[in-house]
């Protein structure tokens, strides 16, 4: 008689002969159902210490995998999308929209993160191989983006996120997670999601719906969830953006590991367990193309037990030109910052990089962020993101703006010329500027499409495009 | 008065004022046409050692860039591209096919790697990322997977590799390359590359077409080239594969950097200058899709230079269940092995593992390889390939096979059955062949599709599908 | 008025002006007494979820950094340890001892690991570096080796276990972990540290010392614990060698979280708190040198809460030839492995490898391991461990051998000559054995050493020195 | 008959049978002479295209490893060495002293880099380990810190440059290179390697000593070269630092490939080929232990081909805090810039990181350089290096100096405190300084040694010890 026991926390003793050689896997321990002609074989872990206690979850980052969602086609961020995901527009000096994300990942202790996209998913796929290659590594953690691709079952392009979740549950399906976590790219938040997995477990849910337990002004447009006082969700709808939002802002009373009922703004965020998401996307509704409108209301309407989850803390959904500019601006903010970068505990991700130094010749610098490896001439600069490697010529004045900076350093100069001024202006990645220019807005458009001249006008916020040449002298 | 000196082995002195730091780029010193009102700025790298040589070229690790294809929707290696790319197909143990070619580049000092793909590219995205990322990784080394994508311009799919490579240009041209070498990505052979690159550049060639220099049984479908005594391809047709081809072997009289003159079958590598290529797929034929049939004659057509490159060595291009098999079996030969993976020098790189030894109880094997972590039993094998983590119960004999493995241990046991005899058969990944099973191609089909039963029968061949089960007694 | 947040889990509020953007830091959270005049500052991480539970103990990846000693000079191990650290020994084909340590601590979540080291340390500094920083990269891992330095300060080198944490404990405390786990790295077993360190806090111990609860033939020789009903430990004695030690093997009666009181043997891991590490070994003991005659004892004596942790797992402690050899042996044992390397979820890491399969020509294999990229001819292997690339020529009949295998492929072959017959021997790396060579101690020596000759016999096992050449035609 | 070929460039037939399958290996090509007998094998490369041209050398990135000495333990940089190698010192706001010798060896494709170290070793092996085993990693490519150790033949630490390289030797032969380059780690200069390697090539050099082409006011202490018109060193010796050097600055009427004869300082660097540095420190100087004072002069006497190479870039020998805080101001100045950071083609690696943007509230900033991540408040600063992660309060004036920054940010902040004025001082890292604190070096004090109170002051320069605080309101 030979006694073996399973590998880790759960102690389970065979007797069994040995025809091959058996190994312990994950899932025997959280998962499966072992069949019962189950053929024991060697688990032959140590038999260690079976007397101390046993840890009631799987841990986080062998059980939980990350779906982002790069991107989305009908964007409002034109042109900063014209040859980009939006997960890969340059925010706040330093970094790609999607990074905020990821790192909350990271910070959270998943490291299974796979990427959807299809959308210029070129620029996406790069910037998250390059940067988190490295830092995911280590025990089963990757970054992989699942670009749309054709096979002899499907030759189309993803119809929507449950499709593409549908089309990629064999390779999402790859490792033995219990649990998906679908998480939409653009936004600017911090949170740690491992308390949103214990709460998601606590309550022995099938999905958590995590949304925002704040009154706003505008509808995020990912649907309105409806909370009975035991935290479930008995209603999920997908209203128009205009309409008013009436929600509870509920501070006054909660308990720990409850919420109060009322109507809460979805933030697009779910935690779905992977037997429920396919049975859902495969058995329930297999011709599903979306989940808010269609996957979680239809879980909710069968009974499933499906959560809320309420998040408080700041969150900007980088939807439009307008909304991108407003994060840009948090992170320049002399106090009361928002969303921080600076949080040894909490750092935001990107791809590394060993620049030199930022080289200042004479500059007045008010209240702004400068990234790596610029070379600022004799200038002022007020309110303003200044991105990597960065020119800015003598005479130049620069305020309330974003600068994404340049990809290389180029013989031919990239950058902002002398004697420029540049006002409330977002100026894509290798712009060049010229001598002289003015970009101000001049006329006080609200919206306006000179695509061909090299920018655009979206809420008042002139748009240079990525690669544009503005001519000395010119005036926008 | 300032002097200025470009950063390395060319000398160039300017005087100028410095309006913004000016910063040394690889195109100036062996591409670009500075414009007049070049304002000149620090080129401020040291004046080093003016009276040494000069290289004449550029070195190839910064001035190439290969694109590699990675699939072929209309593969005749079904059902090996059931769910994989042609390049992730598992090949000689512990390999993957797009191996041996992105290894050529890396021994040929060839360290920019686009591989463009959109049929099942979430396989090769996965394995390139994983097997390549590490190695590539140095200076501005890299393996990138394009996969199709649709962007505001464009909503289809690739339309064939020039309309691929156009629609990727922006992405292509990120580095300061001189040339472009286009790969296909399901051959294996062992090429230096840098000789090639050498030779084109000798010769001053737009194009340098890489052709066979042997009499083959099969047109290998890629085209044949007549070429003339000058070496210059006069005529590219694509002809029927059935039709003979007569091509001098040219054993006797050749000189070094010339060919004989004649007909030779093209490999399908192209070396092309990047000019060349903008130029062609953006001006001359902004509508061809495919550089076989139509970009390459167009170039001889209007007069470019297109050269021939002369190859001799082995070379197998798996386009069918049976090259892939033969390909297979050539890595067994007991000797006179055409493509060797134990070359130090020109080693096969793949993705880096530290599975456990394989564990033998009691087995003798014949002319076969083993790959990494088995576990075999009481066997008899001969003539096999036994890929990654394959389990082989007692009693079974397997012979003239292709086994592919497992991709993790499991609880369920993956591999072949006690007693299972098994003959000129591929056995796809995670497949699990149950006890007393007899895959002999009792019927001696020729061609026969089974997949509901989880095989197809291909040139004679059996084909047991990735993860299928095949029942303990089975017979097929 | 600011309302300011401590980044994560316990949130505080501060009214504060911000001379100095502030930024938040794990010891914050779980170490420091801030100052009562702390400055406040920043904290502006998300003020997420406060209602939601906050876990008792910081993560263990976080708080837990690893000492490794790699070595030790007065090794038995010789002449393994020739040119090498015990540590970077290789062991079970594929592996190196430290690798069962390493691996340990990366299945346990521990990602800080500093390996310290003085004798032959280059050996240990290149696998280490090769082989773990790829693995442990990310979130702040690494594994990062402390050679034997000079200093203006001490001239020496390390002078015990003791002495070197203590002249390097500036650099152990550079992050802020909670706890130092220090381990020897030559033993084979596997371990979950984590419940090690869970039942440390849980009991709120200074130190806890990890003991064999087993009763052994041998003293391991790292001390004798005495332990009360409470699980503390009363006394800790260096013991000889040779005396016998009567345990409680403890089998019956035991609870959750508690030991039976009686005597153990230490296995030589000490989980200590940080500040009970500085203080012993800066205030208390300046002078102590070695951690288990001298710190230990005098932590008990001063009264420090000192615990047992009980292990009843497979253990080897190689400190001899023969308990190497029987290490190696257990990793070919049929059945009831006591150390799987197969094991998915507490895997064995090492230095990843792209090895070609190993190519076996006619052999019959009993009982044995095989390592990467082995050529095997016509031969018998039985109840041997080969090492990676290892060669093996016509007519070999090799029994009970460690086979180490070789660095690289040569053009002058290394490995085993044709009709070689080794039996009980273990051939270091890069040895050379002839043809028609007889190693089978054919005299019966059990000590002996004919260095000059290319081998020593230790306890009647040969060993074959690194890159030894041994003639055509020898017998030993 | 079986035909065989050599992998690569030399076409070679052999006849043989095949014991053992044999592996072709780099020193076959450039190296060795094969013996006589040799096996043959089955080196199956292909027979790739015989007629094309060979190159006459083997690629710089295979045959070349660089020997970079990291420290020297009586350093005139103390206190910077306090817990440091020289190597480890920051320099330029970004970088470590070490990263410009070893960019240049990325540059000149050398990716073999050894630096030998004992003292203070753990820091700059830290610092390689992480800064470049990601940019070396690839073909055979590493930096591999060989720390002074242990062994039963020698337990003493390295006696001289000669003596570390001696007893390393057998790692240094590891990989089958043809010549080593010695470099010393803590100059500042841009080198192409390549050419220097091709001229010693060129002229079948045994050694080739790197000079300055230069007169200068002081001699760098390395030795001076008498070399005859064949480009030959007749005579090397080790002059007293004050003598003065007169040497021919020859910009008149050089040809390629002859440097002018005369006298010049020799910079220290060396290419060594192997066979060469074995003989000359195993059998001819067995116990010499300096390369400049013993085996260099001791080449020549014995009549080995010892030629010059002369460099006429910038380059400064880091030995004394004053040459450092000359080499720092370099990469501030406005225009002639001797040392450019900033040059894409041949850019400084240090360590990737990926720190948020500085944040400037208010600053006036001149001719200064900022590191990433700075925290900037009210303040002034003219002519500084400001690095990584410092913070600036409100009020403070800078000039002059150079302030290396932090190593975390952390709760009690680091950095420059309130209304504080620093001027011509050097901050080393983690330093503290409070508020109202005057360092001027008011007293005009050339040396000084106030360890105790946080700083020393070395040719009137006042260097604030690492993690030194300086209290509120101090003067100095």
């Amino acid at each position: 008689m030979v006694t073996l026991q399973l590998s880790c926390p759960i102690i389970v003793k065979h007797q069994a002969k040995l025809p091959i050689l058996g190994l312990a896997r994950n899932q025997q321990k959280h998962l499966s159902k072992l069949p019962s002609s189950f053929p024991a074989s060697l688990y032959l872990c140590n038999s260690q210490e079976p007397y101390y206690p046993v840890p009631l979850f799987p841990p986080v980052d062998q059980s939980v995998a990350a779906v982002v969602f790069g991107d989305g086609s009908e964007s409002r961020l034109y042109p900063l999308t014209k040859r980009r995901s939006e997960g890969a527009i340059p925010l706040a000096a330093n970094y790609r929209l999607v990074d905020a994300v990821v790192s909350n990942c990271i910070n959270s202790n998943i490291n299974k993160i796979y990427a959807l996209t299809q959308f210029n998913s070129t620029s996406l796929n790069l910037h998250l191989s390059r940067a988190f290659s490295g830092i995911l590594r280590g025990k089963d953690g990757f970054v992989e983006v699942i670009a749309a691709y054709q096979s002899l079952e499907d030759q189309d392009w993803f119809q929507g996120n449950a499709d593409a979740i549908r089309r990629c549950l064999w390779v999402l399906e790859e490792y033995p997670v219990t649990e998906f976590l679908i998480l939409p790219g653009h936004h600017l938040y911090k949170m740690d999601y491992q308390r949103l997995i214990e709460a998601h477990r606590n309550n022995k849910a099938d999905i958590t719906i995590v949304a925002l337990n704040a009154i706003r002004d505008k509808h995020p447009g990912f649907g309105l969830l409806r909370v009975n006082p035991a935290n479930q969700v008995i209603e999920f709808s997908m209203k128009s953006e205009r309409e008013t939002i009436t929600s509870i802002s509920g501070k006054s009373s909660r308990k720990s590991d409850s919420v109060a009922s009322g109507n809460f703004p979805s933030m697009g965020i779910y935690l779905i367990n992977r037997d429920t998401m396919s049975r859902l996307l495969k058995e329930y509704l297999p011709e599903a193309t979306d989940l808010g409108s269609e996957v979680i209301p239809a879980a909710i309407s069968i009974g499933m037990k499906v959560e809320a989850y309420l998040f408080d803390g700041y969150w900007e959904d980088m939807r439009s030109i307008e909304a991108f500019y407003h994060a840009n601006m948090e992170c320049i903010k002399r106090s009361n910052m928002r969303y921080n970068f600076y949080d040894r505990d909490c750092p935001v991700y990107t791809m590394p990089r060993c620049l030199p130094p930022t080289m200042i010749r004479e500059a007045v610098i008010r209240d702004s962020v400068v990234g790596d490896g610029c070379i600022i001439n004799r200038c002022k600069i007020k309110g303003t993101v200044i991105g990597m490697r960065t020119r800015i010529g003598d005479g130049a004045v620069i305020e309330d703006s974003v600068i994404m900076g340049a990809d290389f350093y180029q013989a031919i100069p990239v950058g902002i010329g002398e004697d420029t001024q540049i006002k409330k202006a977002v100026i894509d990645k290798n712009a060049r500027i010229g001598k002289n220019v003015l970009i101000i807005n001049k006329d006080g458009v609200q919206e306006g499409d000179r695509e061909a001249n090299g920018y655009i006008i979206s809420e008042g916020i002139v748009v240079i495009i990525h690669g544009a040449e503005i001519a000395d002298g010119s005036i926008i």
